[in-house]
């Protein structure tokens, strides 16, 4: 860790961001333009994110399987709108081995087309429905403007894929898998996501209907953090996934395509970190408690190392580190562990040992009053506690900020002016001119229609002609 | 599942092998040649095995990371042996975002190279030694004649990578891994491998020596199951990969690399198959316990049911399938999760319930052999022996299979002979013109040299030179 200061939040969030990833040592860039490492703790974060997220998965019936990497260029054109959206961002392999391919193989972006292809062999009749399989992998998209974790040319994400025999039963798929998100964001990472839909322009290239979480940022800004599609009959069309019903005959399959990515780590640091670090939620973080024994001479080290393994034992049963390094002072592991994000400090001094007490230190509380001092042979009985409190209070900060950054502003200059720093929350009438209107003005664009919509009706902030439906409008990573 | 019977393994074992994949659901192809796709009761397996290694890594202090799938083309020539091995299999991204690159990037056919770069980037001090960095994800190499799992042009594997201060750490650090597969091979999959050191001809491009872990398939050829390499310096002086030592001199690290691939699944199917189809070890079968019922009118079926409910609750610690289908009848169930493994299978008619009992059926021991009954109430506590036994019994069948093909051939001319049906044990000089005769004449080729070697010294032979060392001769996949 260097011992240069980071620049806060507010005087450069931006840079606050890449250097707290880079000298907490979770992520760094690759020697190839807009990739990166995910370094060990990063990777921790991420094994954690995907146990959460594939237990879910798995309880609401899903299986995993891997589908290739490679994708004949073909493929991509078999659905026009897919192509469009994609084809400016692809990587294209023209020589295997030595010899120049007939056909140039795309390395996937996303793999409806791929997916959808093997869908078609496998699905005979309306008993092989619903087929409810997910892929955790890597793709890659040409990005030009890219930032660790946020944007990069190839990434790591979960992609589910499914079809079913109605349209019905698809659209359900892609509200409990947006849910599945929804819950895996506010009770995993404690990032007080909104679930919506996307508009028309804002919907994935191929989709009917895409839904989002979409989660505020420690500057107010937008960050889409997870979406799930109602594919209808596109893809289904475009590869023949075709199933003959009860009654012996050819129907299409309905599909749907739901990911997260690592983009929402980005999401976790950006949502809870401060000017010391990163924050991170109890239930994610790699490491959950760091201990730091303090001691200043031989006698006091022994005394306090066999309290260190008093403790060790009762902590048993979550993620902690014991940090025995003697080549710095423990005022600088405090800031070392802050920067990381460790959500608990145990300390463990001299005096400590002499009233059978360990300190406790809230990460998320800085100084004093995030202290306090347990019994030692309490410790494996109030921990949980403990971390379970740090990780409500992880939530309510977010949605209390989040609520204060979200604004209802009375007509289309306060609008302009709200979503300088927040969100406005606004009734819209659904029109890409509107919509286009806000881009051009503010930079902001709609992030997402809630499910839950307030009683009644409206008029459009941007045109005044009658809206149906209120949307966020707000600038976005 | 189709009703067509499979090949048997004795007129076409390579027929048995694709066939049983496929009609398993194991795997298919993927419409790009050479591409497989892992159908989800395949890539169940490859979870449990990721599970046993990953475990196995994390208890001897390696932590994961993710590093890019591109590398820029000079990377790879900056080891003249690596670039040498590596080339002819390369797939090449010339375009991305509808532009030529300045620089192709290569799709990783294994990432010492970009991770070697890394190293030297994060390696200071000897403070930062040993790196024990392991990463699972895919790679790409360009293969002319491809098989499902044994050798495709995408495959999925974990790669190891460590570096080390001193040449003795690297080459500890090898052979553990070296055990580490072993100890895997043996215990989870039942897999009798034998572990050794590979010939100069046969070793890693770029490495100093390389270890396998060789597996006997039903047909008696060789499979390399698993890999751990010494790479010196090589890579380290390629990339730079230095650190200060305690007196502040510059010094080169030495690097290890280790890896296990879906190959391994191919080592799985061929170790314990038979004719009826799959043969899963219960320590790693995606469905440990398939439990049937069998009933021929509503009066049993609601009796049948009413104890399949009991053995559920009974089940709960293991991996197990209740069919239900009634589309079908018991002999297809009983058909189909044999093809599919399934190590145990519960059959519960109502004769069983009448005396409290349910009928066990073990998977490689077809007809009466396998069966026995076991009092309901005792499941919970008897399921596990019954799986252990299992287990012991696949491990003790292949040893067996495997030390009746092992040969020990008094001359030349009964080695030709012996490979074609068989492994030879024997004496070898070391030379690499005796190697290329035996590839020759027979097709056998040098797997490895154990590390438990016999006392004494003897000839070779091919040449009759002294040798000072036994080697493994065997056709391979
Ligand atoms: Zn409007
Ligand atoms: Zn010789």
């Amino acid at each position: 860790m260097s011992t240069e200061k980071l620049p806060t939040r507010s005087e450069n969030f931006s840079e606050w961001y890449n250097q707290v990833i880079q000298r907490a040592e979770m992520a760094d860039y690759a020697p190839v333009r807009g990739c990166m490492v995910v370094r060990p703790y990063g990777w921790a974060l991420w094994e954690n994110i995907q146990q959460a997220l594939d237990k879910r998965f798995k309880a609401t019936g899903h299986v995993n399987a891997a589908f290739p990497l490679f994708i004949p260029m073909s493929f991509l054109e078999k659905e026009k709108q897919h192509v469009e959206g994609f084809s400016p961002e692809l990587a294209v392999v023209t020589i295997g081995g030595g010899e120049k391919l007939e056909e140039p193989l795309v390395v996937r972006p996303t793999s409806e087309t791929i997916i959808g292809y093997m869908y078609s062999k496998w699905i005979k009749s309306y008993r092989d429905l619903p087929v409810l399989i997910n892929q955790w992998g890597n793709v890659v998209r040409w990005e030009m403007r890219t930032r660790l974790f946020l944007r990069t040319l190839e990434f790591y994400w979960q992609e589910g894929h499914t079809a079913h025999a109605t349209a019905e039963e698809a659209v359900e798929e892609t509200v409990r898998m947006l849910n599945v998100y929804t819950d895996f964001a506010i009770n995993e990472a404690a990032v007080p996501v909104i679930p919506g839909k996307k508009s028309e322009t804002e919907k994935f290239a191929g989709a009917v209907d895409s839904y989002t979480i979409e989660a505020m940022m420690g500057d107010t800004r937008a960050l889409q953090a997870g979406t799930s599609h109602f594919l209808g009959q596109n893809f289904a069309r475009a590869f023949e996934i075709q199933y003959l019903d009860p009654n012996n005959s050819l129907q299409y399959c309905w599909t749907t395509s739901w990911g997260l990515s690592t983009r929402f780590i980005g999401a976790i640091i950006m949502t809870h970190g401060d000017d010391q670090g990163l924050i991170l939620p109890p239930r994610l973080a790699p490491i959950q408690i760091v201990v730091v024994p303090i001691y200043k001479n031989d006698q006091e080290q022994s005394k306090v190392f066999a309290a260190v393994q008093q403790v060790e034992k009762q902590l048993s049963a979550w993620r902690f580190k014991v940090d025995l390094r003697t080549e710095v002072t423990p005022g600088f592991k405090f800031n070392d562990w802050e920067l990381r994000g460790v959500p608990l400090r145990i300390e463990i001094g001299p005096k400590d040992v002499d009233h059978g007490v360990v300190t406790l230190a809230r990460r998320h509380l800085p100084g004093k009053a995030g202290k306090s001092t347990l019994p030692v042979d309490q410790l494996s009985i109030q921990i949980g506690n403990v971390l379970d409190e740090i990780q409500a209070a992880l939530l309510e900060r977010a949605t209390h900020f989040r609520d204060e950054h979200i604004f209802d502003p009375n007509n289309y200059e306060e609008l302009k002016e709200v979503v300088q720093n927040g969100w406005a929350f606004s009734w819209w009438c659904g029109s890409a001119e509107c919509e286009a209107r806000v881009k051009e003005d503010t930079k902001a664009t709609t992030r997402c229609m809630p499910l839950d919509q307030p009683e009644g009706k409206g008029t459009c902030i941007v045109c005044g002609k009658p809206a149906q439906r209120k949307v966020y409008f707000a600038r976005a990573y």
